[in-house]
């Protein structure tokens, strides 16, 4: 335990990913990982703030605290770092008008952005609206654009729910970019603007701050890469096969 | 035309690609390109070898032979060099069971193949079943493989239909090397040993033959490393954008 307390000297702040950390998604709602909610209540009784940094990209933020909240959660809107909004906010500031390749879930999340004649595409983890048809459709509006944009919400391979692992919008950003040939700009863990955008609502020094998630290369490194300390948990898609770096991103 | 006649001497063997070259594709069939139906005749009349050498993995031979039949060509199944049957064999010659991310078109050429308990993943053009559900088993059973073997047919990044351009089978390959952090085997253009293959089969070596596509990577770059010429045509997904090496494959 003395170690533990070395570890975490200093820490103001903690970032809580969502899934895989608090619970595991699935088709009924899903299911709260043990003990976390508890492990919630705890931290949020504590003197240390707390902020959810999540790269879940099919529900919008609302929906996803309702949800958590259903689920026993000290949870609030205010409280969640989510990729959508902050996307919608960087259309908006570039004049991107997005052709969304998006679950219904998350779509509200870009009511303020205009969708008129499209000049970006945006991706996010759209489950099983990735048919062939509207990758294709995607594929297209890239391929007529001259100067072809895509933002991909998180770069995550894979994600577990309660029936097993799930295929993530990294693996579709790849398929856009390799038919392409082009590179997608990453709004969600573990780009750095992320990061700071997140310890800037906490109002924390990264130093100060350590972020815990279950994805070695999305929270684990990209955390580190911004001065943070991170935790590893061995929840949600943590496998020993894993911990050599081979996994990635929610 | 002299410098044609210099260009082209010694030659014994033509290699036609299919898609682009002597048809565009679609749903209604397709249709054939202009003079590639009298093409084909008059290089048949001549003294020169030819073959078919296709990427196409949405239908077995019989029916893409049968089609480009009705569509006006002189073509037999055994003038055809095409990845699944080449895939079918390497199967068995390896012990490899495969589970099977292909177009029901062309399911056919791997009826000799014990399907029983997978020990790998065959992915070819799978068109509209590509869904998310089918990328997502395909997903889970290399994921459970101690050694995972995802065998790609081809790796072309999008082909042209009369509609427009598809989104092609190398697209969804990323897709699942990015997930399963793994390379996929490719047998098809632009590997070696396609070409080896096909010229084997006509009997020819790689300084007597020229291979004619429409894809910069996949025809002409994977023929000319293997000592061969080629020629790229300016119909199918050929662009001048594509001149720059940007096109790749089937």
């Amino acid at each position: 335990m003395a170690a533990w307390g070395e570890r975490l000297a200093g820490v103001r702040g903690v970032l809580l990913d969502i899934s895989g950390v608090l619970y595991d998604g699935g088709e009924d709602g899903g299911s709260p990982i043990p003990g976390s909610v508890e492990a919630v209540a705890r931290l949020k009784r504590s003197r240390l703030k707390v902020r959810f940094c999540t790269n879940e990209s099919q529900k919008s933020r609302g929906n996803l605290v309702g949800l958590l909240r259903r689920l026993g959660f000290d949870i609030s809107e205010g409280e969640v770092t989510a990729p959508a909004p902050a996307a919608s906010l960087i259309l908006k500031e570039r004049g991107l008008r997005p052709h969304l390749l998006v679950h219904d879930g998350v779509r509200s999340e870009f009511d303020q952005n205009d969708m008129s004649n499209p000049n970006c595409v945006v991706i996010a983890d759209a489950g099983e609206a990735f048919s062939y048809q509207n990758m294709n459709k995607a594929f297209q509006v890239l391929m007529e654009l001259e100067n072809p944009v895509l933002i991909s919400l998180g770069k995550g391979r894979y994600y577990k729910e309660t029936s097993g692992l799930m295929l993530d919008v990294g693996a579709y950003t790849k398929a856009l970019e390799y038919a392409c040939g082009i590179e997608a700009e990453v709004v969600g863990k573990p780009s750095p603007e992320y990061f700071r955008s997140a310890l800037k609502e906490m109002a924390v020094e990264a130093h100060e701050a350590v972020m815990i998630g279950d994805d070695i290369v999305g929270d684990v490194g990209g955390a580190q890469r911004c001065g943070m300390r991170a935790l590893q948990v061995r929840t949600g898609k943590f496998s020993l096969a894993n911990t050599s770096g081979e996994a990635v991103a929610r």
